[in-house]
């Protein structure tokens, strides 16, 4: 039997995990579980699987929920924030940690998963982006080790199965295209959050969809697939493919391509994670062929969608820059969302603090937190015109 | 380094296989080659290559090479037959028999090559369609392995590296459709050869070109993938895929579906075949995505094309049923090659000799041979009509 916990249990990616988990009780178990404010889902969770743990990173949510399993007599202890979050990271009786909170607050109760050996299923792509060289250094020194949640490096993690990375020529990271495919940058200037949350394919978290819309999203993963398969950025490549069955590929040095296709559902790589090394419990439909009467693939446009082209640049530069992207992204995508900024801001935005903020070589986890709340400041300051420009 | 026969040296297969030997001497060594009466052919090969042995299997070849090799004092001893085939095929010192001659005649040798111990590199499908069972036993008794080298059969190989057989949901073989793709039985009439002949993606033989026509190529492929890789017919599906760059998948239990995709190039199953375990030096073209607009498929119509709905039965009959199915198969598409009866009559004639001939259950070698022998007679008596019927 494996013991988990969920880091961000009421998301898109905590649902369906818990949805994996459901559907196979003999073999999972649900020891932690966190939210951030969500008092009824969180106390839903708690009366079908009783955890061990719960978290709340919200003050008064966490006093509710506090009070219900008091009142209720229920066993499972409610922590608080981000030392709650922390514990269920790295409880000793846990095998698998699912990281599916958004954004770069992932990134210390990963490391203090990994600090405790255990096996990262992780859906948190900032982790990566922003701490990726000393995530790879705690991995080595703690003998743990991460499996991909996301489709596209599950798809990839599945192609390499069975074969040596040193074997291969190249990973094809496919791509939508988001819901503005297609378009150029003067039909985008007045883009609503409405119309870019409106993603063809995937149900995903508002943060996650307008990183789709802007392709910010596919740049994450090509910086997640460096570090998750050691590839150098010329040996990855984006590919858009929008009806998203293809979910990524691996071309070998011999000119053989591995692709993995699946349902577009994300209970597929979470229960691939969740079972590997074994296959199991099917949660999913299978894709029926006789009734998929084609796939298309195009060129992604990095110059309308220019997020992509800033990842590859920010990518081969190194040290702090994927951090200082990403946290110039939290930053933007959270004003844009809030209606203070437009959709092409975003993007302008991430230029401007690849110039303004320094580059650093070599960078600790305290470098990369301050570096993320002086974007966000920064941001904030500068950016935040949304009664002059927006309404 | 790694020492190779090739038998049927001079035809598609075993061209498309020297040129994979070529391109990695210091991996391959060639020791035994053959051909049918290719004499050029056949110089050339000796000459390029010096192999310690050469066989050819029509007599005055036989004696033109013989001849050749004592003039110009080459060392290469030149052997007669089917016995000759047998002698290269099980060579104390080779390690891999590439069995590409065509038809049922590769039977014995195979079989030859498996008592040997040796490493098969299986281009002959009639070998597993007519002696499925004989085969199998014999690869168990001889701790023998088989290597697919049919692109779809290579694809599935790949695609379950690593993974379990038993995990196995369903093997999906791709087809191009052949020529007459999308066409009606009244359309099909007046075929000629040169029109069967006409594949829209693969370079092959004329009898393989003509079994792609009728999809009985596809047929004994299903059969073959049956013995191959252990499977119910239920759990083997067929795909029409025009492009023929995905060239087959497997879909596993979880709901995932690993694919082979790579240009139309024989020599990518057959370099994956002879370096198996190793990826090794590309001799073929990587496919570009970004010029690959899109890839399209279809449900295969077993109505027109019978051949293909014929081979699931007479698989799902087993016993002697497959090779009768093929004996007749070799019979007709002879015919049909000289001219002698029209296409569709070729699917008549399957249907004929399946119902005429008794399936036998347990089997041996000698019976094969002999049904090989009484089809062929039984087909050549009652349908060499080319005077009434075609011209």
């Amino acid at each position: 039997m494996k013991k988990i916990s969920i880091l961000g249990s009421t998301g898109s990616i905590g649902t369906q995990t818990l949805d994996v988990i459901r559907s196979d009780r003999e073999n999972f178990k649900l020891i932690g579980v966190s939210a951030n404010s969500s008092f009824q889902k969180l106390v839903n969770i708690i009366n079908e699987f009783k955890p061990e743990y719960a978290v709340l990173n919200e003050k008064s949510s966490y006093d509710k929920v506090e009070e219900y399993c008091s009142n209720k007599n229920v066993n499972t202890k409610i922590l608080f924030g981000i030392e709650g979050l922390n514990t269920i990271a790295s409880l000793e009786n846990v095998d698998i940690v699912v990281t599916s909170v958004v954004g770069i607050v992932g990134l210390v109760p990963t490391i203090k998963a990994i600090r405790a050996g255990k096996t990262i299923a992780l859906a948190n792509k900032e982790t990566l982006v922003a701490g990726g060289e000393i995530v790879k250094r705690e991995l080595k020194q703690n003998n743990a080790k991460i499996i991909p949640v996301d489709s596209e490096h599950g798809a990839i993690f599945q192609c390499l199965r069975g074969n040596k990375i040193e074997n291969v020529n190249k990973l094809i990271v496919t791509a939508s295209g988001g819901p503005f495919r297609g378009k150029k940058r003067s039909e985008l200037l007045d883009v609503t959050v409405d119309e870019a949350l409106n993603h063809p394919n995937w149900q995903m978290g508002r943060k996650l969809t307008v990183d789709s819309a802007t392709l910010m999203n596919k740049g994450l993963e090509v910086i997640e697939a460096h570090w998750l398969f050691d590839m150098p950025y010329e040996k990855i490549q984006v590919l858009v493919h929008p009806e998203s069955l293809i979910h990524s590929m691996v071309e070998y040095k011999d000119g053989s391509i591995i692709a993995q296709l699946g349902s577009k559902d994300m209970r597929l790589p979470i229960q691939y994670a969740l079972n590997y090394p074994e296959r199991k419990n099917k949660v999913v439909d299978t894709l029926d062929f006789y009734s998929i009467s084609s796939l298309h693939f195009e060129k992604p446009d990095m110059d309308t969608f220019r997020p992509l082209k800033l990842a590859y640049e920010a990518g081969k530069i190194g040290g702090t820059m994927p951090a200082i992207l990403n946290c110039a992204n939290e930053a933007a995508v959270s004003l844009f969302l809030s209606g203070r900024i437009k959709f092409l801001d975003i993007m302008d935005i991430l230029e401007d603090c690849m110039n303004k903020f320094e580059r650093k070589g070599d960078y600790t986890l305290d470098d990369i937190l301050e570096l993320n709340r002086s974007i966000k400041n920064y941001v904030n300051l500068k950016y935040s015109y949304a009664d002059e420009r927006i309404k």
